[in-house]
């Protein structure tokens, strides 16, 4: 799939698929490649490029109760990233590190996180307008769950 | 599965499979039953209770450059919970709302997220120590990522 740079290892064995995911609708993003996909939410952000979230049909009635202006935990399915790497050598990090360090799309589980700001939500056409994304355009959607930031945060 | 409660919703189709999980390890957590499990990680850093993460061998060289005292986001699988409700009313909010307003295990993906400190970190035995956690014992880890404040707040 792709070939590791030197200082990365792949894992040995196969992953045996234990459970699996339904897409509840995808990401469009001003980010047609991965050369110009802001490799964080922070550059996604400083970009000023906003994006929205739709949401198939099936699962629009539980947006019941989001409202604009509110913080949404997004998760989403790198899809294209290879998922056997366990150390890597980031630009950002030439020393490389393991990947449970990293916050890599290449991981075992390619699930992406970004906690976004809701700016306008039309739950019967299932779109959620958002402030930016560091997804590719296309890239499927697994979940949503509101912020808590006294559950997600307290302690930091 | 669970008999949906008054003013609750479900899915009406089938939801497809379109990509698969593997774990990449488990949760040893104090909670053995779902009455005493706490609802969410605020309440479980109240019980003073801590947990151990255990990362299967195959995946244990991925922790290189992980801390003790670095806050972590642990990804998990609650895979016991029912993955079509659409609107549900539980008992803190009995007017109800949408799944994607509400932090309910019961999800189309139920897939848990906490930010957890690391306490101690064994990488050969693949054991981390954390100061709390929400999930029941024995549940299945999907993922670790380094907390970024930057990328996971700004906006917030």
């Amino acid at each position: 799939m792709f070939d590791p740079r030197p200082g990365e290892s792949r894992l040995t064995e196969p992953q045996e698929p234990a459970a699996t995911l339904c897409f509840i609708g995808h990401i469009e993003s001003p980010w047609t490649d991965r050369a110009a996909c802001p490799k964080n939410l922070r550059a996604a952000r400083e970009t000023g490029r906003s994006a929205t979230l739709h949401i198939a049909p099936a699962y629009r009635p539980a947006l019941e109760g989001i409202a604009a202006g509110e913080l949404l935990v997004a998760l989403y399915w790198m899809s294209e990233a290879p998922r056997d790497l366990l150390r890597q050598v980031p630009r950002h990090r030439p020393e490389g590190a393991g990947t449970f360090a990293l916050r890599s799309p290449a991981r075992p589980n390619p699930i992406g996180l970004g906690v976004v700001r809701v700016l306008t939500l039309d739950a019967g056409s299932g779109r959620i307008g958002i402030d930016a994304i560091d997804a590719l355009d296309g890239t499927p959607l697994l979940d949503l769950k509101p912020h808590m930031p006294l559950a997600d945060l307290a302690g930091a």
